[in-house]
């Protein structure tokens, strides 16, 4: 298709080029724009490492103990989306990270894990919010982990890595990105960083409102660049903030999110918007079940704020999707499956906080009331021993991405099994194809089947003004 | 809906009942019935217990190894088809087993698992090929297992339980059912029944053919009642029958799908067909790649079978789905995710063949070197210990619904695993949501969220003549 060639071609170039309607617009372009409308805004939503399993288990819980049906379920049910599956391999992996994962989106080219928006020969292609910048629209991401995180990082900024966060930090102020919220405070906190530079600062030179909690989100000045950094490190999983009060001074995804359309929907020439529920992924990761379920429902959370705005604009194009899959946990079969799962509600807290609050000096008796206390399951003498002994070192402490405290997430979730039913394959991605629907103006360019990339140029062609 | 319900309420009838146009049609399904064609013709696939990542990774197979993309995803990649995502809960469980799955497609209402469209009180639910039948159509079912399995029964049976497949072979020859075609020697020959019965002889006594082999399919009379019967069990695997010689008297599914459909595409009324991969269940049960990816991919090539007569027809719906996801297996993270998978392509064998064929008396060496002539994987002297353990009666034998030899399945899948990088999270099935497709008149009608009894609905508005 010639169009996708040039707008392909022309990412290397300004964003602006991609605006000329002399030369973006083929025949069968034409065709589409006469019949659609163009979308003003558009509001990508990632649940980032959303496997299948995690979509229905959340709506699952959403119906048996919420009683009621998750918001995106819902709108299948109503018949209001475009639905594709998404193929969301990288350049270097049938398996993506979620560096390359957002470049796919963000610039329109598969590149290797671990980079944003660079190509095997330094090319960069310009990221997708730019290109909206450039052409007048404003631009912003949410997120529940930190700002200058993969996800976010690969709808605006190109890098050689997904870890050069301080640096992200700096660009996304060179960028004028007009709302940022989300954690990391150590990449703009002159006390936390190493060079000591203070970010926070460059930004408020710049015109920017600071936020860093919930109540400074609530009473923002509105249509100003807004910087709302309300954690170091990620922000809580849901399920830890509803039932820690010391936390609950951090927004929700959805309120973040709300903000953020709040501050952005009034400029004329419309805006774009990354929502990214980025815990969903960590849950995944840890294997625990609560976490991700939580999660995924303030993800869910976040696509009613979405939805409930475009159906009232009806100039906004909504993407709901992920990015890749994550362990592919299911509920598995079993002659008490269903109660087994519901037994998920009996969950006070993520596994990350149960087991940080087990120390060494624990007795068996100690672990398993607190065990009791905090998930209603009677461990054996047996399984507690064997959570203590990772405590007092005589298991191998257990490694991962995101297990910074070398937590037995992978113990304890298989101890939690044969309680709850629900497997993982694995602690890490999955290849899997994901689910992706579209709302609004320019779903009716959603095609079946997907690559990742595809989605860059369908945001381009719904959204660039001719 | 009143028309749903009023179906609903029919199924309790005969038939017949449903096809009466003064009561079938409320306002909303007349102006649908105005806009769309109706159906002549459905073929309905099922590939049994496909999660995602089992379509995925048969796809990546395909793409990778063979160089071309699979047929399914080709109708997706040329937007050819409507898709749903489908709810395949059982009145008994979040997660189904394939007796209430079939029985939900079959007669409309959800039953607990392991019944036949039996309801709570014993009610019974009109079988939907016998809805059709009676309707004037011609009705088969082929599959890989034995024909009396439950996902080929749910559509034409009811029984208080899956296992009575001795009954259901007599019950189909009571209801004329035109074509059957699969495996289950043991529940039609006499030398092999408990109750010594003829059951050939009962077929053959209602002016069916009776076909032993792929010669016989090859050489059958037209327009003739057949009832094929393959093997004794299911029929064999593809992967081992591309690749032992002894098995390939018997014929793939898409070679069954082929005749079923010349059998009766000539009928005047049309016909209603089954085509079920069963065994793709049977090789996620036993965490088995290589057995899974080649049944999902000899799937796929019934699937073409299938859209290219539809096509050419232009008076078939076609629905492709599968009724549970089974395992959740996928492709796992990793530096050389990739590459591992395509060494899948080594493997010359089921699991179950390599794992048959080891005894106790070997040695570590002949295990070492059996394992590396059938998946080109080189055991430590470790890994082959612990697998001839299991032989020796060292280590307790694995049980399963479909490991009737006790093989050791999950030690060597994981074992595989280390080399292929694919991962599942149990050897049953799961509750995940799950992937389907409609092609052709009536395809129209699909939702994008659907429960799975919907499909028993959707079948009769696209077929049923007014």
């Amino acid at each position: 298709m010639n169009r996708r060639r040039f707008l392909k071609g022309s990412t290397l170039l300004s964003g602006l080029a991609v605006m000329s309607p002399t030369v973006i617009f083929s025949n069968d372009l034409e065709s589409i724009s006469k019949k659609s409308k163009k979308a003003k805004n558009i509001i990508f939503l990632i649940s980032d490492g959303m496997s299948t399993g995690t979509l229905q288990m959340a709506n699952l819980y959403s119906q048996n103990i919420l009683n009621k049906n998750g918001n995106w379920m819902n709108l299948y049910a109503e018949n209001k989306v475009a639905r594709a599956l998404m193929d969301t391999a990288s350049a270097s992996s049938a398996v993506t990270d979620s560096a390359a994962a957002s470049s796919s989106f963000g610039g329109g080219y598969r590149v290797k894990n671990g980079v944003l928006n660079v190509g095997p020969n330094g090319e960069k292609y310009l990221p997708i919010w730019q290109k909206f910048k450039n052409a007048g629209k404003k631009a912003g991401c949410v997120t529940t982990v930190t700002i200058t995180h993969a996800t976010p990082a690969g709808f605006c900024v190109n890098s050689d890595s997904r870890n050069a966060e301080s640096e992200i930090a700096e660009t996304y102020a060179q960028l004028g990105i007009d709302v940022l919220m989300g954690g990391g405070d150590e990449f703009f906190n002159p006390e936390k960083r190493k060079d000591k530079k203070d970010i926070y600062k460059i930004y408020q030179e710049k015109g920017y409102q600071i936020l860093k909690d919930k109540s400074g989100l609530e009473n923002l000045k509105k249509d100003t660049k807004t910087l709302g950094i309300f954690s170091t490190g990620a922000l809580p999983y849901s399920i830890d903030r509803a039932n820690i009060t010391e936390l609950q001074y951090t927004p929700t995804l959805a309120e973040m999110s709300k903000a953020a359309i709040d501050q952005m929907k009034n400029h004329k020439d419309g805006f774009v918007l990354l929502i990214e529920g980025g815990k969903v992924d960590w849950a995944a990761h840890a294997n625990d079940i609560a976490a991700l379920i939580h999660d995924q429902l303030a993800f869910d959370e976040a696509v009613k704020t979405a939805i409930d705005f475009a159906e009232n604009d009806k100039e906004t194009l909504v993407i709901i999707t992920t990015d890749h899959g994550n362990a592919n946990p299911g509920l598995i079969y079993g002659a008490e499956a269903t109660q087994k799962f519901n037994s998920i509600a009996d969950y006070k807290y993520t596994n990350e906080y149960i087991l940080n609050s087990i120390h060494s000096n624990f007795n068996l008796q100690q672990i398993k009331d607190w065990i009791y206390q905090t998930n209603k399951i009677s461990l054996s003498d047996q399984e507690a021993q064997h959570l203590l002994d990772f405590y007092s070192g005589l298991e191998k402490l257990e490694d991962g991405l995101y297990n910074y405290k070398k937590l037995p997430f992978k113990a304890y979730s298989e101890i939690q099994k044969k309680h709850n039913n629900v497997g993982w394959i694995s602690m890490d991605h999955s290849g899997d194809y994901v689910e992706l629907a579209a709302f609004g103006p320019g779903s009716e360019l959603l095609k079946p089947f997907v690559k990742n990339t595809d989605m860059h140029y369908l945001m381009l062609e719904a959204a660039m003004s001719v």
